[in-house]
């Protein structure tokens, strides 16, 4: 920590912050300066808790943090990319990892239809709602348990591995029971009932980047999850709230960049959400794919303009099957990188 | 709902819209212009569902809603104004409420100390955490139960009515049990399971808006809990993220008079979360005052900094104090401002 | 400045920022902490270089100023209020001022109307635009010199103090002949050309922040009218850019408070700008009075629904009369406050 | 336009609507809606006059364009891409351009190194700034002439095409005369002046995105430029201001794909302005040339950590020269879309 302290604290506040900074066990520097005092503390201790009262304290003028608040998921402790294995598909390793499927469950014939398509065309993994988090009370809900026997069934069906979202910490187990991994939506980041409950699972976690959510933020919900037991978290950029309307969000691919300095966690990038519209999604696929990310959530439907939910991002079958396709000689690319890479950044 | 067609959309394509407008219950007006055709659709359906069903179909430029998506809570469906009455005093009435106390109960004695020094300089409700939502798994979470038998000890010394925060589902019963109106932090503004647990709860809610959610989305959440069943809202303006840091948010003070115009519910605002720091807290209060909000959420601390959280934001007692003693005549005013407009908006 | 080194930055990189620190003039200390080095630079030299070129260096992860940029706007630098006095009206003084006018001038008899309706109600000086900064290049772009003498006709008749804005070096001598005090707009506030010359007249300048500039770039642009000669200027929160769209900005009245704290200059409030909407107007003019702005600067039309721009958020003369008859108990306190704080915060 | 009143306007308020409407030269077309009566408005006129008084009339809610407020830099006005020649390189092309330099002249042996070594990394134009747009007045403010004649001399050393930033209509014709093209600065986007006095030039102009403009405004302010006579304008996207911290800047790269579907100008990116910080800038350039982009300005320096401004962003010759290999296999594939797309966007 560095404490400077206003142009005029007084030697008594400047003592007090020292004894204060020493009860919390660390060591203090003070270094007198023409306009003010600056003081550094060295060691091991509470540091939010000593930050924040420090930060109370008269004469104190800011008080920061030098050290990342979070210690699991960062590049420091573990050097090696986590690779998270499901049902053959491994993501953070060598192969870049396309989720693709409806926004919503919708019925029998909607997920199956969807699940042998994006299989056929390249996906490893199929995605779909079963319980959604709307913004309006007068909106599908999703089709719940209902929903979860869908998709379990497009696994069958398809040997394609199932993502899809838990929105209440009562509905984990039943869950956690028919998918692969559990997703946590962007405007559940911070609902920290529900990180927790995931940390207790064995279960792999897609954790999406909340809406306003700062790439320090992403990385201490991912740590409360991994610090509650659960090391298989999957990290996901997904659009950020901007003051842009063009777009939905703001797709902030640079953070996949930051994040692979940041963190040994893959990151994938959710461009249907980001953008908002469908014809932007394939390229920034290709540009999720040049920057480093780990893979794609992207939402296909069989027939957007019926679809209930997010109709107008999400690509038809056949879009989906051409943005594949084109996306072929991006991924031998990535692939090259990748290698030449390896657990280093892209 | 407004429709507007591509420039180029063919016959076919508006044929397909028209049909499936009226699919939904609507009837069909078309304007013919010289760039494009606009559709007009009146009448009653599934508003949302439609819209999301529209835009992805080919041809479709945009398609707006042009009703409120809000129903419960707008001032179309209730002229005057919702009072909230706790424990004898009224949010929402004809008295400016001042809610104060600790960002977390810590001690016996901290909070009987803080709930008495409130109670004394003129506030009608205590405020405290049990459940801390922290931004990292290593920061204190609360005392949870424990803290809240210490606050309902306050409040049988003070006769104070509680306002504490509840994070999870499985928490509900045991807070409604203890506190007189449940708190839904800004991380939780959009926790929708929790949202609906509380529709199901006869306590009334303080719903604080998230940090970057629109006052739309503020209002929606709000229509959640009414239309799950509980009409006792309180919604709580505590700053948004933007851009500047020189506040820890930035206190959206004319959000106050928006909600005034478009919704019944009453409207508190954070002035220390908005700020975070203290030195702002009595200038943005007397702000608040001034636009029309019917009252204040105030951290208070004995000895902020000692705080485990928030201390740069919490007022001293004595300062609190003397906050209190300057509103006086900024409350008077208030007063004849409110009796002036009566139901309308101030 | 604090610079913090990389946790694993080698002796040779920390010797060679040592040095590099030195040669700017500064005295070195270093703090060895358990992880990483932190080195602490202190005495007087070009702190901005500086720090450039340490950020550029080799193992050296954040270097950070903590002194602030700017120098005479600050508290620091003066502690008493700067009063700015034109034609018999002072703002920063002991009068809470009021500016209003029309968004643009039309026409003789629409600015004289105006401005003999804002006299009577107790504006003190009248705004009006004879240079449009417009998005868009087929948009009324002002009546230019034509309307500088319009203004000027109507100071004649009226007594008040004209503000009009400039929005090319070219045209400064220009205005500043007709007009007592130079606005820059929000689009204009990092137009450094244009700041420079301003710094270069004796007229006041008024300044407003930009749509997305933080409080501290908007001192620095004072900074800069001021240290090219130009002491009087007058600051004007008008509205940040954020992800709301129910007002047309934010109005960000901490910024006020903020201000107040950290210059001496006097800062106005445009809630008509930030707002956006009329009726929101007369509840934001009694916030900013509460919370210590030093005026207003208003928009009002004698007939809104023609105006030829802003005109949703003009008000109408018998508005303007109302907001200034509602605002006498406001403004009473407002003096009472300002007298009690002297030249202390509010 | 589309005009919603409000549920309960009168029928006199809607009959003043109408035949405002009428006044400005359009065709009426009302819908009566259950809650309310909708207006459509045909034919050709002044639109943002009529919109802006249309909302400021008695029982409007709402009134909104419906056609882009942009014609000449369109998708609809022109199909084919525009392409902008100098100095034997093509913007808009079938070559992907990149732009390189330092961030600001600083002496004849740096500006000639620099230009020497990019040319041969493979750039195919040299930015430098003479005039540099500084935060702080007591900052470098740029070589000014002497740093154009510079620039010159690089282009006779090296035969690069010169690019450089004009931030005051009175440089406009002593930097046209050095420089191939002018560049217009993020803060001075929507510096009308400006923009004007460059429409009357015949020199290219690079019009970088204001930190906070929207894309719609990027689009009229070349819209500026373009009605004023200068048809040949290149976008450039350079970050926009978000609340994350983690970058300088938050890289929209979305916001090319908008653009190439909106606009027929080139569009090119801005790493470092961007990212802030150097390792990101080659991430971020093969994810530009992957979303389509026609180019990239990128800052290098011979040795950044002496650099006057912009070290940390800047690239050392050999990581610019790495960058400029590992770009190789990417820009092979930019060239085989590019071919296949054509005209079309990408």
């Amino acid at each position: 920590m560095i404490i400077s302290m206003k142009p005029h604290a007084t030697k008594e506040q400047i003592d007090r912050v020292r004894e204060r900074i020493e009860q919390f066990g660390y060591r203090v520097h003070s270094i007198q300066g023409d306009e003010r005092v600056v003081i550094g503390a060295v060691g091991v201790g509470d540091v939010t808790a000593c930050l924040e009262q420090l930060e109370a304290m008269p004469g104190v003028e800011s008080a920061v943090r030098i050290s990342a608040p979070y210690k699991f998921v960062s590049r420091e402790f573990r050097q090696t990319r986590t690779r998270i294995r499901v049902n053959g598909a491994e993501i953070g390793g060598d192969e870049f990892i396309v989720i693709a499927g409806p926004c919503s469950v919708e019925s029998e014939e909607q997920i199956l239809r969807t699940a042998e398509a994006v299989a056929r065309a390249g996906a490893k993994m199929l995605r779909g709602g079963a319980y959604k988090p709307r913004t309006s009370p007068y909106e599908f809900q999703g089709m719940e348990e209902a929903g979860l026997k869908l998709l379990r069934k497009a696994k069958q069906a398809t040997g394609l591995a199932i993502v899809t979202e838990v929105m209440s910490e009562s509905d984990v187990d039943l869950v956690a029971e028919h998918a692969d991994i559990l997703q946590i939506g962007a405007r559940n980041m911070q609902n920290f009932s529900l990180l927790k409950a995931l940390g207790r699972t064995t279960r792999p976690v897609l954790l999406k980047r909340g809406m306003s959510s700062t790439i320090r933020e992403l990385l201490m919900s991912a740590e409360y999850i991994v610090a509650h037991g659960n090391p298989h978290v999957v990290l996901c950029e997904r659009g950020i709230r901007t003051f842009e309307t063009a777009t939905r969000n703001t797709c902030d691919l640079s953070a996949v960049a930051v994040l692979n300095e940041l963190t040994h966690l893959p990151v994938l990038v959710d461009p249907s959400h980001a953008a908002g519209r469908r014809s932007l999604v394939p390229p920034l696929a290709r540009a999720a794919a040049a920057i480093g990310a780990d893979g794609l959530l992207v939402e296909v439907h069989p027939a957007p303009e019926n679809a209930i939910s997010d109709g107008a991002q999400s690509l038809a079958i056949p879009e989906f099957e051409r943005m594949m396709r084109d996306l072929v000689p991006y991924l031998r690319l990535w692939r090259e990188t990748r290698a030449a890479a390896g657990d280093a950044t892209m």
